[in-house]
C-alpha cells in the first residue's frame, strides 16, 4: 500500500512519474542504458535537460530576458552565491525575516557584506508574514531577499511586494503550488525536493538584466555567469534528477499547468484547515488567517500527550511525516502538489475522528 | 539490448545494480514510498546514508582518523573548496599538472591564494604522468594537489608521491579502480559520476587532522567542518544519489572488493591495450607505456577518415561513446569498473578486426 506522504522534504512524487521512471530505469528510450548512464553532452540527455528548461518556462511563464539554471546545492548553497555574486562593496542586502531559512540565508550574507532587516516576524514566533516595513527604506540597496513560504511555520506570502530594488526570492517550498509573476521578481530560486522532484538540483530563475550586474571576480562554478552561458552544463549536472524534474514538470503539465494544479491545492488545505477551524479549538493552526500555507499546515493539539498519541495512531494509518519541527511543536502536513486529494481527505476526516474520541 | 556503454562519465553503472533500484524505486523496502520521497532525517533513510559512508570505509580501507563526506557540486566545486578552506595567507598551493583537470583545479585556486605549478607534462600534450620534481621544493606549502587519472589523456599516477606537506588527489575517475593506501592522502575527493554511480553527489575523503587546520572563515555550506559535524546532513543531500551509491558499492564488495575489481581492471584494459600493441602501429597509444591508464585508454588511428569511419562502424555494433576528446583526437574507451569485461573484450576483437579491414 501507498503511504500518505506528508513529508516536509524530500517529499511525495506523483505515482505516474515514478512508475515512468521505473519503466524505463534500465533502458532508456531504447539507447540500451539507462537516463543515468547517458553522457551529458549526448544529444539523447541534451533533450530532457532541455525539455524540463522549456516545461518550466511554459508552467510559471517566464519571459524570455530570464534565465533557467540547474544547479547543485540546494537553497543552502543559493544563500551563499547570492550575496557573493551580487551583494557589492557599499551597498547593502536588505531581508524580510519569516522564518528559520530566512535566518540562514541573511546569515550567509553577512560573510560577504552588509545586509539590514527590513522586517521581521521574529518576535510572535513567526506567525505570520510581516507587513510593518516600508519599501522606501531599501532604496540603493543591492536586493531584498524574502522566503515565498515557511516549512516550519506554515506561513506564506499572499502578495508579493513592489519591491524598487532587485526582489530574491527562495521559492524551495512552494514553487509552481499557484500562479505567480515572474516578472515582479530578479531572481527566484528553489531546491527540488518539495514540489518539482527529487533532491540534488535546485532551479534559478535569474533576470539577465540582473545577472550582467553580478560582480566579476566570482570563482567560476560559484558564478552564475558559468551557467547562463553554458546552458547548466558546465560542469557534469545531477542528470538523473534533472530527468525527474522534466517528468515532474510533464504531470504538472497534465494536470491542467499551474492554474489548475493551484486550486487543487486550496481544495487539499481546504480540507485540513476546516478540520482545525471545525474542530472547536481542539486544533489551532500557528500560522495567523492571513498568512496560512498553502503547502505546510501547522497546527497543535491540546497537549504533548494527545499530539504524541496523534502521531501514533496516524502512523498506524500510514500517514507519514507529520510531526512538526521542534521550534513550532505539534503537528505538520506537507501538502506539496503531489499529495493526492485523497490523502488530504483522508487526513482531515482521520483529524475529525481523534478529535471526537479525544476530547 | 543493453549497449556497450564506453562513456566517459556519467558512465556505465552495473546492470544488477540499475535492476535492484528498478525494482525498489516505487516502494523502498515496504515504507510505501520511493527512496526519493524519504525524509532524510527519517531511519530508513539513514540507514543508507550510514551504509554507503561504512561501505566506503571498508572498500577503501579507511582508516577511523579520516571523515567521508557525500558533497554536491562535482569536482568542479570542490577546485573552489579545497583552497578556500585550506589555502592560508602567505601559503602556496603546489599542483602537479597533468591534464585539462588539473589545470581547472588550478585556475580555482588561484582566485583564493599564492600557487605554484611543480610540474607539468603540458608541454608533451600531457602524454605522460610528470616525474620531474623534487618534494623538496614543496616545504612549508599549504598543499600538494594532483589529480591521479586523467580522462582526456588516458594517463594515470601508479605510484604516488610521498609528499612532505598535505598531498590532495581528485580521484573522480578512478576511485575504487586499484588499491590504494588512503593514508598518503590528507584528501581525497572524486564525483560519482564514473566509478561510483550517478552524478550529482561527490565523495570527499578527509583526514581529521587537517580538516581541523581548515580557516575559520568559510560560508557555512562551503565550510567542510559542517559537512563533517552534521554526516553529511547539514542540508538536504542528494538522496537518490547516495542511495545509488550505496548500490554500487554493494555490488563491488560482491565482486570480491577492490582487490578483486583491480585484477578484472587489467583485464580488460589488457584486452583493448593489447589490440593497440598488436596492430602494427595502425593504432598508437596516446599515453606513454609507463602512465597508460587502466580506466580511459586513447589511442588514434592513421587518418581522420579511418577514424570516422571506425566510431561510425563501432556505433552500429552499439558501442557507444568512443570518440576522443577534441584536444587529442581519436578514441577514447573508458574502461570503469562497472564496464564489463565482455564489453572490452568484444571492442578488441572490433578493433582487430577493422584494422584487418582497413590496412
Amino acid at each position: 500500500m501507498r503511504a500518505y506522504n506528508f513529508n516536509a522534504g524530500p517529499a511525495a512524487i506523483p505515482l505516474p512519474v515514478l512508475e515512468r521512471a521505473q519503466k524505463e530505469l534500465v533502458n532508456f528510450q531504447n539507447t540500451g542504458m539507462s537516463v543515468m548512464e547517458l553522457s551529458h553532452r549526448s544529444k539523447d540527455y541534451e533533450e530532457v535537460h532541455n525539455r524540463a528548461n522549456s516545461l518550466l518556462r511554459e508552467l510559471l511563464g517566464i519571459p524570455d530576458n530570464y534565465e533557467v539554471l540547474f544547479l547543485q546545492g540546494g537553497a543552502s548553497l543559493q544563500f551563499s552565491m547570492i550575496p557573493m555574486n551580487f551583494l557589492k562593496e557599499g551597498q547593502t542586502a536588505h531581508f524580510i525575516m519569516s522564518g528559520a531559512w530566512s535566518d540562514k540565508a541573511l546569515k550567509e550574507a553577512k560573510f560577504f557584506g552588509e545586509t539590514r532587516i527590513l522586517a521581521s516576524s521574529k518576535e510572535d514566533n513567526y506567525t505570520h508574514i510581516p507587513t510593518d516595513y516600508s519599501l522606501d527604506e531599501v532604496k540603493d540597496g543591492a536586493y531584498l531577499h524574502i522566503t515565498s513560504n515557511n516549512t516550519i511555520f506554515g506561513t506564506q506570502w499572499q502578495n508579493y511586494p513592489d519591491s524598487p530594488i532587485p526582489l530574491i526570492a527562495d521559492m524551495s517550498s512552494d514553487i509552481l503550488c499557484k500562479e505567480i509573476d515572474v516578472e515582479k521578481f530578479s531572481m527566484i530560486y528553489a531546491g527540488a525536493q518539495k514540489n518539482l522532484g527529487p533532491s540534488g538540483v535546485t532551479v534559478v530563475i535569474v533576470k539577465k538584466e540582473f545577472l550582467e550586474s553580478a560582480k566579476e571576480d566570482v570563482p567560476t562554478i560559484l558564478n552564475y555567469r558559468t551557467h547562463a552561458k553554458n546552458n547548466s552544463l558546465f560542469n557534469t549536472p545531477p542528470t538523473f534528477a534533472i530527468y525527474m524534474l522534466s517528468l515532474v514538470l510533464e504531470w504538472v503539465k497534465e494536470q491542467g499547468g499551474v492554474k489548475n494544479i493551484q486550486k487543487i491545492n486550496e481544495e487539499k488545505a481546504g480540507y485540513i484547515y476546516s478540520a482545525i477551524d471545525n474542530s472547536e479549538g481542539f486544533y489551532k493552526a500557528h500560522a495567523t488567517d492571513d498568512s496560512r500555507s498553502l503547502m505546510n499546515i501547522t497546527f497543535t493539539l491540546p497537549s504533548e500527550e494527545l499530539t504524541k498519541k496523534f502521531l501514533q495512531e496516524a502512523k498506524e494509518r500510514q500517514f507519514i511525516g507529520l510531526a512538526g519541527h521542534r521550534s513550532v511543536g505539534g503537528c505538520r502536513a506537507s501538502t506539496y502538489n503531489a499529495v493526492p486529494k485523497e490523502a488530504c481527505a483522508a487526513l482531515a476526516e482521520f483529524m475529525t475522528e481523534f478529535k471526537n474520541q479525544n476530547s
